[in-house]
């Protein structure tokens, strides 16, 4: 149940190490802190291992990479794998240059992840192209709709069985798959997409889930994706009439702060292929 | 008129790339989202060029400017002249080092800039300052007030004709002149420079308007700095007693976002000189 | 009196140079602004003397340190500890790596610090731990209760006297001491610890209240201290029930621009031991 997966979250308090952008670092830190985690941020090399040692688990974020971060996030990543320890990748912008595809690829070779989570360019972009054997030529296209849900739901099982990464998927409509199946997630509002960063804070909290729920990460990934998108919901019903998407920023985070197990629970709309 | 500028920024969408300081840049993003723009930031030297190819626009600003972000700017600079992309500089803090001082020199004589955005005292050590034979004598003063303001109007054409780009100051009374015309605006309020950033959000927010009003660059700048006073305006009426600068800064943004062309042709108080 | 403590604040505005982190960097230069004084923020090597020397103080934050600016703090600091500026140091997280172990260590070797402040944690660690003969033996508890107070004042005025420094202690009793006397304030709100940064905040907050108090450190590191934990009242007080903790953060910073010298003096709860 998903109630559990956050209260999970609430009663285990995971701290989370997080390699990130600096764009929407402090929204990611208040988010994890609202959902009942607790964030760490730390880029160096020369402590990527010790801070991952006394997290509980990893989320890097290619938002905004540099050659200093990245050696950061191979090490962190594979002192992870080697504890054990969950990890998110959210491969933003991967597609828009050589640096961030070539930093995706070598992230998806030398570290294995729990889960994957972009938009449906960045993981069309990662499963049909880059190097290595990884590559699925299933044939996704850039938007997800009610039409073409059933292929990209095919191609998205086939990419998590290459991957072994559960592959998160979020717009309008989000999706969530392992290599048997497939949550499909009606909540959130096209407005949150004029906000910096509801994606990032996405991966955040969601580190925060799988850690809290290692035994159950497809429920767990799919929790903290409806609970986004019903805060958005929520968030947008306290909204007056001039308020924007500065305001509505720290309403999405107020609303995940004072979500409990029962409000997501009867709030999240979903069905599972 | 403003209200076909901002409705062009509305309608072209243009994607903007950022390379600006981490003390302001969420804020930044947030309001090139509100205006109807996009934001990219990107400052690591191997995907600078990448970057800048698949945007429409180039803002740098020097805010927190390091030596791994200074080759950045000038390949990211290069980059958008050569493919004709408009480019807006924000020289923070410009007379305060010898590395600001060096760099801003360094991008003035390698990069053609469509606009330089400042306070006046930046615009005025840029204007009588640094190196090559770039400055200009004139004497302006630290401050713009009704008794100089001829005088500054006269040292901000004869740099924007040295530099070929539009020269907009930004205080008590905004300025944004090229060689031959000057528009003087007197939206805004004082409180606004209690909060952190708004010149830098102001500078993101004026690529997205040159960019979608390539042929019509000093009206666009007008715009957007009037735009932008007037949503310091909006912002404060919508102020509550135990409001500080922090609902400030949201409340401005979220002005920004709600702002129609109308309002803004209603509310836009400018002469031109 | 706290209350001229910050009329010093408003009346002098120091500049204070700020070489801190970038999660929480955008929230540290808001309520600088907000309690009246002004923020710089530069952290390359290349310009941390130049920055520092037009300042009035200086503000070392290690939360996201890197290899980068360690260098810059050493200068910053030894630039600072010449030309006679105030200093305070913010050793976030140390005892989590090697790295922040080792340069909270280099930074108490070569810089003179005005004030330390953290959380009993971080405090323990710097004053139990790390290399050269600056420790202190005492058995520092890692939570303050009013059990163990008086043992952990001691501690805390023995470590000041070692080191020269004020020592700032937060958390649900905040302690602010130098070798004879402590300042214990029973001001805030345990919600402060769901945001991310109200510490940081804090120091960047003090640097301003010492800087503007030069003769009077003690009381002023006590008086800004007393500023957060009413301010985090007086927030929580204007909270609505869909409120959140993005909210509670920019309530804060509205509370500490809206509070006079009265106010302080009112609300401020502390007794000298």
């Amino acid at each position: 149940m998903f109630k559990t997966c956050l209260e999970n979250v609430r009663s285990n308090v995971p701290l989370i190490h997080n390699i990130t952008n600096y764009v929407t670092v402090n929204d990611v830190a208040n988010i994890i802190l609202a959902c009942g985690a607790s964030p760490i941020m730390a880029d160096d090399e020369a402590e990527a291992a010790d801070i991952t040692s006394v997290c509980n688990g990893l989320n890097i974020n290619i938002g905004t990479l540099n050659h200093n971060t990245i050696p950061s996030m191979i090490i962190a990543g594979k002192k992870s794998n080697e504890l054990n320890h969950p990890i998110i990748l959210d491969p933003v912008g991967v597609g828009a240059s050589a640096l961030r595809n070539n930093t995706a690829n070598k992230l998806l070779n030398e570290i294995k992840f729990d889960v994957i989570r972009g938009n449906i360019s960045e993981i069309k972009f990662l499963s049909t192209g880059i190097g290595s054997g990884k590559g699925v030529d299933a044939g996704i296209a850039d938007t997800v709709t009610e039409e073409n849900l059933d292929e990209i739901i095919a191609s998205l099982k086939k990419f998590s069985k290459i991957t072994g990464s559960i592959i998160a998927v979020t717009g309008a409509i989000d999706l969530v798959a392992n290599e048997k199946q497939c949550y499909v997630i009606r909540n959130g509002r096209p407005e949150m997409g004029k906000i910096t960063g509801t994606g990032c804070q996405l991966s955040g909290m969601t580190a925060a889930f799988i850690c809290a729920n290692k035994d159950n990460m497809l429920e767990a990934t799919a929790a903290s994706i409806c609970m986004m998108g019903l805060a958005g919901e929520i968030a947008w019903s306290n909204m007056n009439n001039y308020d924007g998407n500065s305001t509505y920023r720290n309403r999405i985070i107020d609303a995940i702060y004072n979500m409990t197990g029962e409000m997501l629970e009867e709030g999240a709309k979903y069905e599972i292929r």
